[in-house]
């Protein structure tokens, strides 16, 4: 029998991505979308708070392409807020001209292939990393994953060892972009259809390609890497809404 | 050719999962969402009666991410029984605002791996596995599964001694979970895309999550687990329903 | 070249799954629901002179779950007679009240892996067997399969006597439950995106589980085996059809 | 490097699957659907011109099952021809009562793995082939294929001669059912998901199922063949349609 | 560990497939047809003065077949860029008679598996390919791939050198067709869930059929390519885009 690593879980994530229907934002009155777009605002406004209070962090950024137009990410302390903030949503007037196609459930999480620290509920990077504040870029980055389980490529059959030297491996490539990609792995096992998600944060949209690309002919990705659909974007502040919303 | 384990079967299950249509529900008239409302909740208190009188067991939870927001999972002596449940739900006016996405329908299962019992039908811990009532915990996991037939991986071209011995591993993980997770495996073969179906219990998420992680590593798993959507959620209790829905 | 086994075709048939749109049931008055019912039951009335006079046999069950609430199964003498009875359901005014998802076309078979008849022409137990009455059990079950044609595994690369061996031992299970069970099957290749079909008739569902779980080890399943969704459900009688559709 | 097949490309052809959205087509008066039926009728009748004038050929059929109610199947000389005769479709009133879920674009096609022709735009029975009139059979059967490109099994990686050889074992069975079924073969590679279509006429749809289930037996088929939907139906000829479509 | 090769980026891209409601464009009144007409024109007109200025190209293009209607392919300078032709068009009165059912994000992109240029940014011949004016020929061709990982099949696992011979091949198939066949290659790698986009124009639609099937028999093909849905149309020009919606 092969042997897990001992994770670290932080806070609960959710990413929430939702279609409009511009066709009924359309049908609706001036006066309607004006209250809807603040309603949203305003539930976007709560989230500097949060923040500031470490109970927390939110953020919202459009999607380019047909797969959503709008998208939040939410870290929560625990499911039960998860649950709440994805509630609250739900029952605002802006959610009634949107279609959710999709979403992913997570808790961040820091895994120990690479070292094992003596107390982590002491040490404060650690802390940062497993209740972090999420980055002010202007493009975001999103996908879901698994390690296969596919004949002779088969993650899960291969000792700690191998894994080890193989994740070394990979991330060296991931800190090779340090200062122009901030990434946060969130795991998943049990909680959703994929294993783990990746989000990625840049001011260059073309440095998750250039990331992306360049892992995927490091041994971990190339045999074991197994991905859901990728999700681009570009974020979307309170100042940027109305403008993308007004017709 | 390769022999099948002996089974027990108890209460047939079903899992029905329901995602809300916000824009209808808030389109209603608060009266309206009223009386829908109370009928859900008096559909939901029945249950207690059924418990006691030892006619099945039912639970309700609110579903985190986009897959469904309500969820039910009813037990019940008979087939014709599971129906009626169904049925009586799709007539609530609540049923009405919401949309049915997926449901698994199973039977409480034993399999005799481990032991043979002389005469399980005289076992009052067999029968309490056989008929249980459903844990009240703060949350809970679902997801489907299938023993993988693909090449060399292929669960039911192992011999019984093979199977018994990859099982044996496998309950040991689960026992080391005992007492921080309940666990109800319901089969399905002859009634559902999928073979099994694992529905666990726990007052704290991330148990899930460490026990499935751990599992996955476990031959069983690595190399003959084919899972399907993993469903994560909230305990919804009666006293938590009206304002989950209220606007 | 491997070579077909010789079959033999009977009457033409269609699963017809269909999903009730309770929303627009319940949004219907009381006389526009009577009215659907009186005429359904008509549609399911003259069912009987059909079976009486050897011009085919239908039956109608619910399915339990989510993937269908009602279903019917038509065997009929030609494809036109299918059609014909398909386009009528079409026309009801139930109909308009839901939504097809799923369908199964194919024709009644039997396959000579086991013995060659002089005449079947003259054999009443093979004419029996071709244009059946459908079994009054209490309980359906609906599977479509192929047989695989993945690497070391095609069935279609085997040799006539090694597909004669395991199909052999494959109709010895499903002796083995004669009496419990009355089997179907029915050939698409051609007409539908599955190979096969299965239907099963018996008035205890966990002898579907048990049957299905026992062929599963069988070599024929085991290796070569692909399987469809799995229906399962209640017969539904023109008695029980009104308390079953009222609100 | 293989080597491609020589093929000539004929008329270009779509294949257009359409359900009738039977609660709407209700819903309409009596007088609109006759204004639709009529407009229909105008639509088909038309094809009998361009037939004789060599501009193209037509068809209709209903298509038994849930894929689709009506399915056309049309030939025309060029890209923009096939663009007119779906939007001219499209423009009609009928096919505002009906969704649009399969269609299939690709091209009349011959390959020359068996014979290779001086000249064939001089041989009149090539031209035939290439330009064809669509069989009046009673029945129409339709399915996609690809050539599979997996591990072992890839036909890419062959040889002409391999290759060849298999085509010709694969045209025996064909030829063998002469007379009672007309197959029409048609090329999409660049055009469509598929690589091929193969439309089969015959005036008995047992002949369907002997046909394609002999073949799955020949090695091109069993280790190459990869299939679609298969798609049964009866031919819808003007005379037949009102009684179709008739509440 | 395999080296990634080296890749010039050029202008975003989206690809943006929508498919005509046309039961909702027929209710339309003909004063909002005529006046949606004339928005869609006027959005369009736009893109001969981007494609004058160098700030990126448009085109666009009918769909034969279900999977869309009219498609439009955007390079434009940064992703906000593309977001925004995304929402300018979102807003247009015609978008609301349309649905989104694909779209696909990337890069122009310029692998160097070939040479290595001294300096690609002062090369006229990259730069005008890293920024190109889409063709304007009669049709257009669009499919998305992936390089295979699967088994022995993994394009990730092979050395610099295996890949850069295989690339050879392959591109000098496709030299073969210079003149015949215009080919945009876009990477996506981190965008979309696809890893390329190719886009063909061509006078001559078989031209794009010949071109793909030649290339399948290569081994870059063969053994490692994975393809997604092939999409074919015709131009959509302002002159011709009045009589195609016109009822």
């Amino acid at each position: 029998m092969s042997e897990a690593v001992h994770t670290l879980e932080g806070w609960f994530a959710l990413h929430d991505f939702r279609t409009i229907d511009w066709t009924s934002w359309g049908a609706a009155t001036e006066a309607e979308r004006q209250e809807a777009i603040e309603e949203l605002m305003a539930f976007m406004n709560n989230w500097a708070d949060i923040e500031e209070s470490k109970q927390g962090s939110s953020t919202a950024f459009t999607v380019v392409g047909h797969k959503a137009d709008i998208a939040f990410m939410h870290l929560r302390p625990t499911l039960e807020d998860i649950e709440e903030v994805e509630n609250e949503f739900n029952k605002t007037a802006f959610a009634s001209y949107t279609v959710r196609d999709y979403s992913y459930v997570s808790v961040v999480e820091l895994s120990s292939y690479m070292s094992k620290e003596a107390d982590p509920m002491q040490d404060p990077a650690i802390q940062a990393r497993l209740y972090p504040a999420l980055p002010k870029t202007k493009h975001v980055c999103f996908y879901p994953m698994n390690k296969k389980r596919e004949g002779n490529d088969n993650w899960y059959m291969l000792s700690m060892e191998e894994r080890r030297g193989m994740m070394r491996s990979h991330g060296m490539i991931g800190r090779s972009y340090a200062g122009r990609v901030t990434q946060i792995i969130t795991g998943s096992v049990g909680f959703d259809d994929w294993e783990w998600g990746v989000t990625l944060f840049s001011d260059d949209p073309i440095t998750f390609k250039k990331l992306v690309y360049e892992m995927r002919f490091d041994e971990v990705s190339a045999r074991f890497g197994e991905f859901g659909s990728f999700i681009i974007g570009n974020r979307l502040t309170n100042e940027r809404l109305p403008e993308y919303l007004s017709l």
